[in-house]
């Protein structure tokens, strides 16, 4: 009988995974709690209105149509009992595997103070995104018809916790997001008074990034009017503000951006996990007991040549899916194992507001216009489909050369709905 | 001073009247629930995944950012006080009037049955559709997962009420979305055997258009294999099906397209209304007890020519808002009354399904494929924007080029959750 292979998760690993067995004797089930994979590294551009959910998303449904050996299913898994090679759905219905693949990614880690959630939201699905546009939104929308607003602006401040890409990329688009977008859009507040701050505890910026791309990306987001505040530990999130070392800031709005920790689900597996919940995985990606579990992607801690663990971004995950699709490949034709898996590692960047950015790939490092230019290619190239790209293209043209308007601003529900949420 | 002119509604009657206003010496409140002006015609797209929420929606303070006498309000109006010429905000706010204009549209009628909302939506906002269009796709997602799925597929059946063009839009583009949108999407269940019935209480669907084109819209209908059940009246909405005087249809999703009523706000002008509870207004659009509040677009009622009150269409709220924009600007400038009120006809149209329309214009009746191109077009030029023109447009190449593939599918919620709603 034809092995059964399970992926729990439809993100870059599990769909890269799934489509190198195309051409495998196996079927495969792909489970995800949402019906669509989501193009992550733009979720931010969602947030701030500069994208539609739709443009960054695509049916998972849509993606293995073609591919006759898949079978997408929505579900949420809570359990894993490798001893019996199953797994357990939220609707209490069980699966058999052959082989299975973890690649449920991370969620921000508040670092064990869950209450900081409902304060601080993070950035890592749709629902995410769509909360922070909401929460920035209404902010303007509340100081706007406040009756004493020259006081109110002095309170109408956004703080974005960690300094690392997404902190960075979401702080910048904020800024731009007051500084142009809105503007003309209020008679009673002047937008561009509104603040941006960006706390990191470390002493800078991007810290995985070389020292003068760290500088870089410091300057251009003060260019933006972003304050950049380092050496900032936050030691606890108020709802009216966020306490630090240095002192209190008040804060209208205040956006998660400090950690990552993986899947709880991965603590069913009874089996090493680093400090972030992460499955210490072997030369082949799977457990090093088990060699019918594999866990890629975010919830993956793979050492990488240097010692440390690869970082929680896109090509890794990429790379890894391609990598164990390809191992299943050959392990259900009856071929020899492959080499271990090795990261080809061709860089990262992040983007600083519009048109500024900053990159390394191997000893070349980008920054400014040209960086930006890059980022904007690579990001078109990779995202999913089609009609998506056309759209993104679309929107950021219209977004970049007409003076950074932001179209997406939709918010579907009432403002007598929203006022009781938040 | 300046006349203050306060707009409830930023539908088509409110913006087209604002924007007559451009250049007369007054101050105009925009008050709106929703941060966004809606194009409501292409809703049922946004309903059944053809369209996203951003395609068909423009910020209203990105409508009026460059007319400075506009200011726009987030907020929901629970009174009007014609005797102090003030209105009451849900915050409790005031806000005093020199000319008043209603323009908060309709939402559907339950006929006095408020509890048929609950189990049987309508669609009337972006909210509306997007609880739609989860409802639509859930109902796939259960049955590829239930265990007896030959069964289950007996009772997928999709049941929308009222045939106007909104049930006659909805049960064509559901039809296409099961027929051919999610085609190959599933293993278990055949999309395609799902069943679309549009139950109509009249002899026919599309009663307010010509004999040829009811019976035109019907066949089309029929052709994508929706049931339409005419003479069929609904006596109740139950949580598995519908029961009608024909008897009872098991439904695994109802939507209510049956029939409009003007918004409450209207009860608390102490004026006349009608059994829909618009209000009867005089030659000018304004009450005929008070010049100083106009009621237009869908919540008014205006005897036309024929002696019938004018139907709830976009066309009819946009000359009714030009109208009243221009009667006020003369009237701030001091200049005498104009014309009364008279409703330019241009036309209906509805489209069944992908390349099929009819559309009445005068004399002339056009049906098939020449009159869904003369629907595409008009509704791209009326289109807010640039940009929503142009996703728009990219969408619908992708659509009715490529085999009706729908992109916008994406539901923000996890399966899990999604579960406990539904």
């Amino acid at each position: 009988m034809e092995k059964h292979v399970v992926v729990i998760g439809g993100g870059f690993a599990g769909i890269n995974l799934i489509q190198k067995l195309k051409k495998a004797p196996c079927r495969i089930t792909l489970i995800d709690r949402m019906n669509s994979h989501i193009f992550q590294p733009l979720l931010y551009q969602v947030a701030t209105a500069s994208l539609s959910e739709s443009s960054i998303s695509k049916p998972l449904r849509e993606i293995f149509k073609d591919q006759n050996n898949v079978e997408v299913r929505m579900g949420f898994v809570v359990q894993v009992d490798r001893q019996h090679k199953k797994i357990l759905l939220h609707d209490g219905h069980e699966l058999f595997y052959d082989e299975l693949v973890i690649a449920t990614g991370a969620r921000h880690s508040y670092f064990g103070n869950p209450h900081y959630e409902a304060l601080a939201p993070g950035l890592k699905t749709l629902q995410d995104a769509y909360k922070i546009k909401q929460k920035l939104l209404l902010a303007f929308e509340r100081a706007e018809k406040a009756q004493n607003f020259e006081e109110l602006m002095e309170h109408m401040v956004f703080v974005v916790i960690g300094g690392g890409p997404t902190g960075v990329e979401l702080a910048g688009s904020i800024a731009e997001l007051k500084n142009d977008t809105l503007k003309k859009n209020f008679r009673h507040i002047d937008p561009k008074k509104a603040r941006v701050l960006l706390l990191e505890g470390f002493p800078e910026v991007l810290p995985a990034y070389p020292e003068p791309l760290r500088k870089r990306a410091h300057q251009d987001l003060v260019s933006l009017g972003v304050e950049v505040l380092t050496n900032t530990k936050v030691t606890n999130v108020l709802p009216n503000g966020v306490e630090t070392e240095k002192g209190f800031y008040p804060a209208e709005a205040v956006i998660w951006a400090a950690g990552n920790e993986a899947s709880p689900l991965l603590k069913s597996l009874h089996t090493e996990l680093d400090r972030q919940g992460r499955a210490i995985v072997g030369p082949y990606l799977h457990l090093p007991e088990d060699p019918h579990v594999f866990v890629i992607g975010d919830a993956s801690h793979f050492k990488g040549s240097e010692g440390s663990p690869l970082p929680g971004i896109a090509p890794v995950a990429i790379q890894m899916g391609a990598y164990v699709g390809n191992f299943l490949k050959k392990k259900t034709q009856g071929q020899k194992n492959p080499k271990p898996f090795s990261y080809f590692d061709k860089g990262m960047m992040a983007t600083i507001g519009s048109y500024k950015a900053v990159a390394v790939s191997g000893k070349l490092q980008l920054q400014g216009f040209i960086a930006w230019l890059a980022w904007l290619l690579i990001h078109l190239v990779y995202l999913v489909s089609f009609r998506n790209r056309l759209v993104v293209a679309l929107d950021w043209i219209v977004h970049y050369l007409t003076g950074r308007t932001r179209t997406n601003r939709v918010i579907l529900k009432p403002i007598e709905e929203l006022e009781k949420e938040n």
